[in-house]
């Protein structure tokens, strides 16, 4: 790890002080900081450094998770940094932070390694880009490097104008897109499930898989996000970012090589092979729906329309589900489902793997139930795989047992420590590429186009259910259920009860 | 279930006390027995009825393992018991035996569906077949079985005179032959393992497969059984029946229907294809071992050849490895290893299948560590699976974690109630047929004979170890090492933990 500083734009913000500050003292703890640097924080309000560092010093004591907080190694920590206020649309400005900068480096013998990570408002980005670039900050004798947080772009035409700015100030290998489900412990053992296992990689294709179930459920509705969701929508706010990494983590090939450049060209070689949607196959494969009023957790909760902030008439989609299909020999025939809902029933982030079952039922005149390969990534972490085996109490009937791999997740980092211990390391593997990204819009397009256009019917599901009906009807159409889904095990129950 | 009258010769005897008529009475409870049926004990000692039903009642109470016994219950049971006291050399007494069946027959309206099982030394085997066939015995209207306690013959040319005087007076589809191990609940999940799972059926072959390791080893040493066990060895007394029918088990291939007829008939095809062994193989392939002098479990114990009954200069193998080819299309290329001892650091029997490791080395400059199913037969029950994840505390270093996929085995039956059962609806599944007995000491007579002319060392391993060194070198000549020994374990804690 090279000696670097750290330029937080927005370091007074609630993502800095809820996440970035107390990743970065855990990686401080942890030793996973280089021995040399300073951190620079970047905000309008013209704080002293003092005011500052108080701030910053309550939000990690605050958000300590794992460890108690040593005041010894707090004040170390705090030591190393720095407050600028800038107005971000302001020039001159700029200069200011160019001499902390500076100051910075001389004082702590440091190379030019500057990383900058804008923790703003997405209208700031190409803004602050710009001006760093104009400032001089971007002249460096060592590297420079860009963190995006989301969201990048509302369409594709946004995100081709935000990118074709950035890359003004910054070269895409030194541009690192933040999608925190990229940071998710479990997302980032999926590589490692697929590839450094034989067992699984034998049978990671056509052959043997008979569907991919992937889900990112929420029980809250929409809060206090209201001004941004209500324009938004889950297609726009799950389905672009996450659930399509989701998706090109999942589906891609071996690569040649296990390193980010390799994993990044199979995941992209994965969005290439999605199957574009025309209209009429946005009418067939995706379903949006709306929460209604409902019952969720012993409480009734207000229906979308009802929610502070949204409008009376809104078409907003708080739920899609999409049948995809990847046109390539490893994945042809095999029906990706995936879908995102607020209010549902449960939290649950998951894959789920159903394989092919060609011996149902001429096993002994008994039923059998398919293998799943179940990967929880939320609120659990953990593989499962569901085998069948006899019981023996009960003459060798045939039944099926899931099992947990699941780790202790309690000393795992959190996401936001990895991707910024992965950045300040120069490894992009687990940040959005730009074709990924454009890809991933480009792909969308057609069924943002259909619902704004209500091509699409809006079906609303009572909050607390499992979403709309059609969504269900999504899969039995090539003979397949939601696994998992509280009906589906009370009818698997009564098959094996039989 | 037809209502019957089971016959048991030995029925005073050891056997018949500690699991038969535990195994009947149980069978009985969970009304696994036929609506109507007799027992007839058949023994030397000339008992009441009265006395012998207090007998039985007392086995039953001493063995209760699952359940409170209910003495109604037990009485009900008692009173379905007759008994009858046969010098089985003589012809005479079997009129009388036949007498009382046909009595029982009467008395309870029962079918001549009569079940014959002989729990006596295998001396009597043949004498008593014939017996009951020149009595009338087996003149019935119904069907006639014979179960048979092992040993079946001490080598090939006495297994065949004896097989030939059974055939005598039972057909080969009438005869059940005893392998414990085929009662015990994990053995008879193989096949459901192998074959109701389509992701290890897709694996179950020399692409994936690298080596499978079947390991039977026991702490105690001969015990009181030196009469016997110093004129057998292991070889005789373990490999020839149980370590055979585990390799069978596992290796047979997808029967075109899963029932008795298509399983045997695959065993007996694998056991065609184990490749024979000529005296200069059975140098190179297999290790004989003795146990010496040694330490376990904290108490020090003396050398086999000082057991009281044990010859002063034994050379009886209390230890056995094989390295076993199986040259058909799914298993060439993948050796199978087995071994068996006495006086081993711990008792275990169970079936390692170690996966093919191709992208070992290429991940990222990590090593991993090969997939693992490991089947566990005694005294735990259960499947475990080995595979690769990230250790999210960790950077992602890769690193392996098993899983178990036990169940509760403390409510299933006994390995004897399930054999009974099974004899009793007339399912040989899990019964030794005689092909497979021909054909395992067909296989194990060059290995016999090397024995006998003290062709293949003798090794000395101390008690408390994992025997003999050379057992280890049988699998480093491929590169592999027996996995889950100590010492192994501790090699690869060493290779993770760099």
């Amino acid at each position: 790890m090279k000696a670097m500083t750290f330029v937080l734009f927005g370091a007074t913000g609630d993502l800095a002080k809820r996440k970035i500050f107390p990743a970065l003292f855990n990686l401080y703890v942890d030793q996973k900081l280089p021995a040399s640097y300073a951190i620079v924080g970047v905000g309008r309000r013209t704080y002293t450094v003092a005011e500052f560092l108080r701030s910053v010093e309550q939000s990690v004591s605050d958000a300590a998770q794992r460890r108690e907080v040593d005041s010894s190694c707090i004040h170390a920590f705090l030591s190393t940094i720095r407050y600028v206020s800038v107005d971000v649309t302001q020039k001159d400005d700029y200069l200011a932070l160019l001499g902390q900068v500076i100051q910075c480096e001389q004082e702590w013998n440091l190379p030019q390694n500057r990383l900058f990570y804008l923790s703003v408002a997405p209208e700031f980005f190409d803004v602050i880009a710009g001006h760093i670039k104009a400032s001089g900050l971007c002249e460096t004798t060592g590297w420079k490097r860009l963190i995006i947080e989301k969201p990048f772009g509302r369409d594709l035409q946004s995100a081709e104008a935000l990118n074709e700015k950035l890359c003004a100030s910054f070269a895409e290998e030194e541009i690192y897109r933040i999608d925190h489900y990229l940071g998710k412990p479990m997302v980032r053992n999926l590589e490692a499930i697929e590839f450094a296992n034989p067992i699984f990689q034998a049978i990671w294709n056509n052959k043997y898989i008979a569907n991919v179930q992937i889900t990112a459920n929420e029980t809250v509705g929409v809060e206090d996000r209201a001004g941004y969701y209500d324009h938004a929508g889950a297609l726009r706010d799950m389905v672009q970012n996450h659930m399509l990494q989701l998706l090109m983590m999942i589906a891609m090939h071996l690569p040649n090589r296990i390193n980010a450049k390799e994993i990044r060209k199979e995941k992209r070689k994965v969005m290439e092979a999605v199957r574009p949607m025309e209209t009429e196959d946005v009418m067939r494969s995706v379903v949006r729906g709306q929460y209604g009023a409902g019952n969720l957790q012993g409480h009734s909760v207000v229906s979308y329309r009802d929610e502070p902030g949204v409008e009376a008439d809104s078409m907003t989609d708080t739920f899609v589900a999409l049948r995809v299909w990847i046109d390539d020999p490893l994945w042809s025939g095999v029906p990706f489902y995936i879908r995102t809902g607020k209010r549902i029933k449960e939290k649950s982030t998951k894959i789920i793997i159903e394989f092919k079952n060609p011996l149902e039922g001429s096993y002994r005149n008994q039923q059998t139930a398919p293998n799943l390969l179940i990967l929880n990534i939320n609120p659990e972490e953990g593989i499962s795989l569901q085998v069948n085996q006899k019981n023996a109490a009960e003459r060798g009937k045939l039944e099926p047992v899931t099992v947990d791999f699941s780790t202790d997740a309690s000393q795992a980092p959190e996401a936001y420590e990895l991707l910024l211990s992965d950045a300040i390391q120069g490894d992009s593997t687990y940040f959005a590429h730009w074709m990924e990204v454009k890809l991933a819009w480009k792909w969308v397009t057609p069924i943002l186009e259909a619902f704004a256009q209500n091509q699409v019917p809006l079906h609303v599901y009572p909050a607390g259910s499992y979403g709309p009906q059609e969504s269900a009807e999504l899969l039995m159409e090539q003979g397949f259920s939601w696994w998992q889904d509280e009906e589906r095990e009370r009818e698997m129950s009564g098959v094996h009860s039989r």
